[in-house]
């Protein structure tokens, strides 16, 4: 049989791409836990780091349509993050911030944690399989993060690369495209259904990842199975023996 | 003292970015020894591998000038390497390939085997730098390479990425971009002083890698130094000693 319809369902994936922002790193955590750091202060009294994590992130899918609409000329994820910061920071009244000090806020994004089982399974599943990001994060953004957590991209592919932000096709197909491989040599890997059922519709597989946490401890995410993807697995280790990576 | 003008010759540097065919990996070499391993007859009896490579790689920068030029739409290296490739088995009188055996002769590109110093090197520059590619090879084919040879990128960057081939001015003031620095917080790494040149136009620093096997031992290259370049060194071992790389 070819490679594109597999004997098995894990047989002939060759390429595993990761969405990243709440399916390899805690982008909730990371950001609560410096915004809290900072000890700021607005409208409310003491800014509560949680919910201006999900501000700053509530911001993102508008300010990417507006590029993808075309109503922004193309425009890197940390550029569209200081965008949103600024609105945030006026929504929230917090004034006590230099200029410097918001620039080095906005590179958060750079220094988001990975999940506790992130390296250990990426580390498993680069045995058998190429892993590359296939994020709307920019490639520095992406490398910065990268280097500092210690997750062992063998190659860093994003939004940037092919011009387009997912859920574009150009996103999906591009990486197939990459590998000179068929759509269904590539599988791509995230907590969010609405990126994998787009993967799914250009013949990517797919592979749910359960990231309940994603929004915080008092936002459980609901991360049921839904039909149409390949696995559903509750992190990358589990990933990693689903796939049969020692 | 900003780093675009360091206190010392290696202060400020945070990216190296990597020249590969030549620089890390021994084209002439790994060609050879493929085509001699395929035991090829043609025009004057049995053909050398060295004198295969040679001619393959003799049509690389004529065949990129013509994308360059706007006679060829963009076309990736693979792509490239196979029109050549076809060339050259005609000039050779070369008739035993199939097609299967050609597109797999082809990707003796993603095969490169790095210079025995390169693995070693790259860990040490790490562990101070970003170390990336910058590549006219396309990112399949680095990242291929990459991951059998043990080459540990934090980043793959290549023509691909930017659309335009070394010495193109995009490629080199690319890198600074997608990792929001100045120019002369980047240094290329290369065994080439026409790509070392273009780059320090771009103003980023330079450092040469003497390669004297780069075309074979039968045709040994010079390897002086030439005024401009910001260090000289032997391999990239000797590269991480002169920046201090433990």
């Amino acid at each position: 049989m070819s490679a594109a319809t597999p004997d098995t369902p894990t047989g002939g994936i060759k390429v595993l791409a990761f969405d990243i922002f709440g399916t390899v790193v805690d982008w909730h955590g990371s950001i609560s836990d410096e915004v809290n750091a900072l000890n700021l202060h607005g409208r409310g009294g003491r800014v509560d780091g949680g919910e201006f994590a999900l501000a700053w992130r509530a911001g993102y899918q508008p300010a990417m349509r507006r590029v993808m609409s075309g109503e922004l000329g193309w425009t890197l994820i940390d550029d569209l993050h200081r965008m949103i910061l600024d609105d945030v920071l006026q929504e929230f009244q917090i004034t006590q911030l230099t200029d410097v000090q918001k620039q080095d806020l906005n590179k958060v994004w750079h220094r988001l944690k990975p999940w506790p089982d992130a390296v250990a399974g990426l580390l498993r599943l680069k045995t058998k399989h190429i892993i590359c990001t296939l994020s709307n994060g920019n490639i520095g953004l992406l490398t910065n993060m990268a280097k500092r957590a210690g997750l062992p991209w063998d190659c860093i592919l994003s939004a940037e690369v092919f011009k387009a932000y997912k859920p574009h096709p150009s996103t999906y197909l591009g990486v197939a495209k990459v590998f000179d491989l068929p759509p269904s040599d590539v599988m791509l890997v995230a907590a969010h259904h609405e990126d994998l059922a787009a993967a799914r519709a250009c013949g990517l597989r797919t592979a749910y990842i359960e990231r309940p946490l994603e929004f915080g401890a008092a936002k459980i995410k609901n991360v049921s199975p839904q039909a149409g993807n390949d696995f559903h697995s509750k992190n990358l280790t589990a990933l990693a023996d689903i796939l049969d990576c020692a």
